[in-house]
């Protein structure tokens, strides 16, 4: 639907927003969105946590006119929430409080591509698919790929990672500087485009994975790679998790560096063989994959595989063309997808924690353990290079025992996690969703949190509620 | 001297420091040193700022009792730095205003090696040499190399880094985690082990390179990496800086790993032949180091100089013998004292900035001809995969024409690199030498850091006066 059409609608419940808006229409016209579809649109994303939308949706294209924005919410002491391409899966964008929801998606110019650098600086709404296609015939690519195509300021508040993140990073290795528009309407560049300094308070990694609640993302500068002149992936079965993930463990003491190694339980091979039309064994498996010179991948797949041999594994297959790598990588980042046909009617709850890679096995285990006592359908896939991996409940939402039952395996895979010297959350973020295990991964680290939050935003107004426990 | 015999010296001016020496002398007893030697020598360290010693010298043996130090000073307000192994150059460890300065030498315990996670856990007080002759059976290595023998502490606190950072990173990428006993007395673990995370905001990042300022690091976790199957190290003369500049980039762009990619001056050239009796010819020279496998090294070399030969280099000279590579390496981690064998008699002020890798040559010739219009002694070594290099003017301190005029042509140096979006400096930190700079690098990015500062130190008694301006 177009913004013009949500607008006609009938007014929305304003709250204290009110006097906001009237001063956000004058300046933003058509590019002020109140209706209800939009403004729940706004509230929701990817997450399971339940609706709560934003009094309005603004569409600033300049850190200027977010600047603008912010200082109307300062005003009027109103929350404030960037918005990217709504793909959080935590509630990062709920409006528990109501107030204004800021859309970045029309910032989404490629400002330079610096190939001499290995850099580019984009606007905040630019999206990682727009940027590779953009790149594509530059030799050089962007290399943090979660599943959905978000924006790279969504990205970098959130601190994204996902298959790619064992070689070459998540966004925190990634963000080069970013610029964001403060809570005093400041506009703040956090670094040069230099690749190492020494210069004081390293503010990039600060407002990377801040969530918005520090700053409002504009524009950033973010690391390109050369397209490897060689890129070989492979599948290979084994018959515990222990021997696949021993065989990482390994893999990587050796110096080995594989761009992506993924681990999928035998319950979500199955869902994949039958979503992708795979025929794979339905056992803990590896997908990998290798970048590098042919002489160099073709060296360092033999090592694996003569690890893999030591621990259990089957026989690899690989795939060196194009087509087929894509089929196996469309099939692993549809595992969300052909999950949720494991148990049609449901909703897909996506749990994600990240320990020492020592401990992964074990953790997984216990967690495969804890699903089947239980009762879950559940299946697993990890960015086992990272110790990270994620848990999908398949969940009745009309049924509130089975919902407060996963509510319940949630808070003991947590738990799990941390004891386990872990996070509670790998690269999914805070958002409201977390908040609860805050104090308890962090401990007074959390006053550390508490302080800088007020010292930056000393009336609450960017994204409040999210990370930092009330 | 021993710190009895310190003590036994006539007694120091202690300021306002003398009721908060009387507290810690009973609590610390024989290791609190109020001698002027041992005062003088943690007051200055390398730099070629004059020498501010602190009231007394303070040796916890745990975070506990740092707390207890840290308790101290903030119930009298009065200064509290952090010392390591005192080797920071920019006068991190002066002692402006008096205070207590808070040796961690005697932290120097190796708490774990985690084989399987590539990590390890020590206390402040241990210097990368310690840990990594401790390493030596493990096969692993730390791989953040200053010239220096530093405390991981003091590296991490002024978030230091070296010749392998091209490949391996800085402190920032080899900090997985830390511990810090912040203003108020809290002792904050500032992350888990995991490799990854997006629970909150990243205090890791935000104390490594904070020198002292928010908080006094204890213990930390650092990455470690296997050691290489093959290590090749070479030499290449170039006609041109622009020759060598566009070879490293070239070789980045096209996807090569180099472990080390040092580039050295005619006239720091000159120096090492004389200083570590080598007879490369003196012309601007890289220095290499490539890490992998025999197969991968071989073919890195190869294409490396197919590149360089495209770009004036002359015969590469390789050296696969550790002997070999030792000797050259000696030779570079010397430049400092060849390069004060140039002008005896004089001391070596250090440049350290860094740029975009593609400004690099443009910001070495400027600066060549900065040096001979300024009618300096001034060597250039730069590690420039980072597009980061020092200049090292050789002067007669006793002449204060002469030291002023090396400050102004400083001043220009950080003018130059800021212009082309680089930072005032790469490795060396800000301390009290570089705080005039942070102003034109960071504009209103230093109200952020003020208020940060502020909201973790209200009573501004951790290394006050260093990296954010009065």
């Amino acid at each position: 639907m177009s913004i013009a059409d949500s607008t006609s609608k009938p007014e929305p419940n304003v709250g204290i927003a009110g006097a906001a808006l009237e001063t956000l229409k004058a300046q933003f016209g058509d590019r002020l969105a109140v209706g209800q579809a939009i403004r729940e649109q706004h509230g929701h994303t990817l997450t399971w946590i339940p609706n709560q939308p934003p009094d309005a949706v603004v569409f600033p294209q300049s850190a200027a006119e977010v600047r603008d924005v912010v200082n109307v919410c300062a005003a009027h002491q109103i929350p404030l929430i960037p918005f990217g391409a709504g793909t959080s899966l935590e509630g990062h964008l709920n409006a528990p409080a109501g107030g204004i929801s800021i859309d970045l998606s029309r910032m989404n110019n490629i400002l330079s591509v610096n190939s001499e650098d290995l850099d580019c600086v984009v606007e905040a709404g630019v999206t990682r698919k727009q940027l590779n296609s953009y790149l594509r015939d530059t030799g050089l690519f962007f290399a943090v790929d979660p599943g959905a195509d978000a924006t790279l300021g969504g990205m970098a508040a959130t601190r994204a990672s996902g298959t790619n993140a064992v070689r070459y990073g998540t966004m925190r290795e990634n963000v080069i500087n970013l610029t964001a528009v403060m809570a005093d309407g400041s506009i703040v560049r956090s670094a040069s485009r230099a690749r190492k300094s020494s210069a004081g308070y390293d503010l990039t990694h600060l407002i990377v994975g801040s969530e918005g609640t520090l700053g409002v993302i504009t524009e950033l500068t973010v690391r390109l790679y050369g397209i490897p002149e060689s890129i070989v992936s492979g599948v290979c079965p084994f018959d515990t998790v222990e021997g696949a993930c021993d065989t990482v463990i390994m893999a990587m003491q050796i110096g080995l560096k594989p761009a992506r190694i993924e681990l999928l339980d035998p319950l979500q091979v199955k869902a994949c063989n039958k979503h992708s039309k795979l025929t794979l064994a339905e056992t803990p498996t590896l997908f990998l994959e290798f970048h590098g010179t042919e002489a160099g991948t073709a060296e360092e797949i033999e090592r694996f595989r003569e690890i893999a041999n030591d621990f259990g594994g089957g026989t690899f297959e690989w795939a060196r063309e194009t087509s087929e790598r894509n089929q196996l990588w469309a099939a692993r980042h549809d595992a969300y997808w052909a999950a949720l046909e494991l148990r049609p009617g449901t909703e897909c709850f996506v749990g994600d924690v990240c320990v020492p890679i020592s401990r992964l096995a074990e953790c997984v285990k216990e967690t495969i353990e804890d699903i089947h006592q239980s009762g879950l359908i559940a299946p697993i896939v990890g960015h086992v290079g990272d110790g990270n991996f994620h848990v999908m409940p398949l969940v009745d939402m009309n049924n509130t025992v089975e919902v407060q039952g996963v509510t319940v395996f949630f808070d003991r895979l947590v738990e799990r996690a941390l004891r386990m010297d872990g996070t509670c959350t790998g690269e999914h973020g805070v958002g409201s969703g977390k908040v609860k295990y805050m104090q308890a991964e962090h401990g007074p680290g959390i006053e550390v949190m508490r302080a800088i939050k007020k010292a930056l935003d000393p009336l609450n107004i960017l994204n409040p509620g999210k990370i930092i426990p009330m």
